[in-house]
């Protein structure tokens, strides 16, 4: 019999204390195993909750939850006091499950070495793509493999938003307000919008696939706030989705770990992930590519994560083999291919300019697109401004940054020029 | 350190040997176990493979086999001499993982009993689903839900040949002769295309779901044999595509076990599944909807699931938890869409005369299409015969067969009606 104790009942806290005791007659049969929940600590009890739990779980403090717990879950989110709350459940030989994935991305590697050294488990699955189980999947189902890359859609809210720009033409704004008013964007959606939601995921998920600490700072991180409409359909145009993709890709013993709106062929199934789901596909050297799609958050899908952690420590005694501590090189100079749009004069010469700066710079255009009709455009000085997008083929990071710094100060070249990264499977 | 024999060595067996052999130092890196390939039994020699083995990893007897390995990994196929073997090595405190989905549909609850007898190990994520870690889902990322139902598209050949009728018009014989020229169906193609191949893994999977045994007799089963093109174009105009899918359901405390061809919807992603790929879509009560996606067969995807049960079993000295034993309880009786296509005579009072006998036995139909213009047509009898088909509402399998028993007496009704269940998610 295993007793577990829970650390913040907020939504997901009441989601695992539905499911532990909702569904503890399915755990015991499928693995024969008596999971009980024992106690739930909270600061205050009068808020609503979508579960309630008779008063008696309720612990009187932190010792109290210890002494009646032998797996501590921690669901209060954020990095000091839970970090604490962790520590010390290990410090007092208490196995930790926790779906904190802020905390994680950074002091992932300290925590699992204290669960190491004090001999208890430590699990994290609800972290990343909440009922999918993906981090089960990287550690064990695909361990075999070299990972080649790692493609995810890991944050719902942004991806809602992007769907609605996609199939309805909605702006950004106006995409964003809805999904506030749905409850799928918080009141502060930057973490979520800016990328660093999805950046705290990627950074997990790629420590297990390549066995290494990664300085959350390496991580390159690009919201979705400055997308465009103008973007988004340009791209369908050229046969291409819009997603706010997390990557991490092996090339040559370095690794690049990024988070950036990128554009994906619309046939693949990534590109069908829509609305608030998730999905994570896997590009291993035997399994070939996987992938692994659901309910990234929400109360009972994390619910199920958390407690599928709870069983696993339970079936095996907690005793946790996941080695973070490879050190890796991680590679800012993507090698990758682009879309970049620039606002320019219709005149003469100005497609020529423009690709003698590719040409410079070795970088090869494989197509171009310039659109007079369907856009919007306005007169300036006299001459008419219109997009033109070049879709490159690979070309490296740092030389496209030359060359786009260097066409942007041409004359015929008006307003920021836009890049968004194409990823192919 | 954990020594590994491998019985039977074709396509898989040396996809096997060379996962353990190339990515050896990848597993020590993830896990800090060293699994070494020790020895390999076969009877043929001659055989070219995809990959060779030193000679001195070959075993000279089966009993030589035991005596190097820890962990016996049955690659042979086939029913009788492969339980023996599981058998015999289960005896000789060997743990054992194998590949044989047939194996595992017909005697699973039985060696499963066999390896807790004797304390050792035994997994076959491979029998499903090659590469996909769907067992593991299942058994333990999943294991706090209640499983609604599984939909699966576990067939490859079935698939690709579907994909063909869908995507290029092709009839059914041309798309299997097709496949038996690319190598993705068999000389005698009868498991995979009669469904056989999938009804062994849907076995496997509501066992594990479920937590029981079943009777592989209480399968249903169909295959794609006799799908028409038409049924395919029709199906499509409609919204759906067809596929081979093989679904575990569980309906007011029974379950049902079944594969044959279904329309779903064309948005649903199990439909966007084309090709030799695999899916399987799963409905938990508390986690939603979860679809996992990969390769679901090939020598190196399944190397990858078969590697992967052998580090856990070395990770957890083979002490499997697995339940096989409640006694469940199939029903046949199934609840669902339907699609059917009768062939009529062009004349009034046909379709009156039809739904007549639907309503007659409680069955609600939900729409009606009667193509003339698309479709080929036959004069019969100086009466034109058109395809007309009905989709019903939810409706009971035994209702919907008594309803098309006597409509097929009608005498305007030509031909052996056509039906295809629609499944929704």
């Amino acid at each position: 019999m295993y007793r577990v104790g829970i650390v913040g009942y907020g939504t997901v806290g009441s989601g695992v204390a539905e499911l532990l005791i909702k569904n503890k007659d399915v755990i015991k049969e499928k693995t024969g195993i008596d999971i009980s929940l024992n106690a739930v600590l909270d600061k205050d009890w009068t808020r609503e909750r979508p579960f309630n739990i008779d008063d008696n779980l309720r612990a009187n403090s932190f010792e109290d939850l210890l002494d009646k717990s032998d797996i501590v879950v921690e669901l209060i989110g954020g990095v000091n006091i839970a970090k604490d709350i962790i520590e010390k459940a290990m410090e007092n030989k208490k196995h930790v499950v926790s779906a904190n994935k802020h905390l994680l991305a950074l002091h992932g590697k300290e925590l699992i070495e204290k669960a190491y050294k004090y001999g208890v488990g430590f699990e994290f699955e609800a972290s990343v793509g909440g009922g999918i189980p993906i981090i089960k999947a990287l550690k064990e189902g695909l361990v075999a493999n070299r990972i080649n890359y790692i493609h995810g859609i890991l944050n719902g809210t942004t991806n809602y938003i992007l769907t609605r720009m996609l199939d309805d033409g909605m702006d950004f704004d106006i995409a964003l307000k809805e999904a506030q008013s749905l409850g799928y964007a918080e009141q502060d959606p930057t973490f979520d919008i800016e990328g660093i939601d999805a950046a705290h995921k990627i950074t997990i998920l790629a420590s297990i696939a390549y066995g290494g600490h990664i300085n959350f700072k390496d991580v390159y991180i690009e919201g979705i706030s400055n997308i465009n409409l103008l973007d988004v359909e340009l791209g369908r145009e050229l046969g291409y989705t819009i997603k706010l993709l997390a990557v991490a890709k092996s090339t040559n013993n370095e690794l690049e770990v990024r988070v950036h709106p990128a554009f994906i062929k619309s046939q693949e199934q990534m590109s069908k992930v829509s609305g608030v789901y998730n999905a994570i596909l896997i590009d291993g050297d035997f399994v070939g590519k996987t992938l692994l799609y659901g309910k990234g958050a929400g109360s009972k899908p994390t619910a199920s994560a958390v407690v599928s952690d709870i069983v696993d420590i339970a079936k095996h005694s907690g005793r946790s083999f996941l080695a973070f501590n490879k050190s890796l090189k991680i590679n800012k100079n993507f090698y990758t291919r682009y879309y970049i749009r620039f606002e320019v004069e219709d005149k003469i010469g100005v497609l020529a300019s423009i690709t003698n700066v590719f040409a410079k710079y070795g970088i090869s255009i494989a197509s171009v697109l310039q659109k007079e009709m369907v856009c919007k455009v306005a007169k300036k000085e006299n001459s008419l401004i219109v997009p033109l997008v070049i879709l490159t083929h690979k070309a490296y990071e740092l030389d496209v940054s030359k060359a786009i710094e260097e066409i942007k100060n041409l004359s015929v070249v008006k307003e920021k020029p836009v890049l968004i990264r194409l990823e192919e499977e």
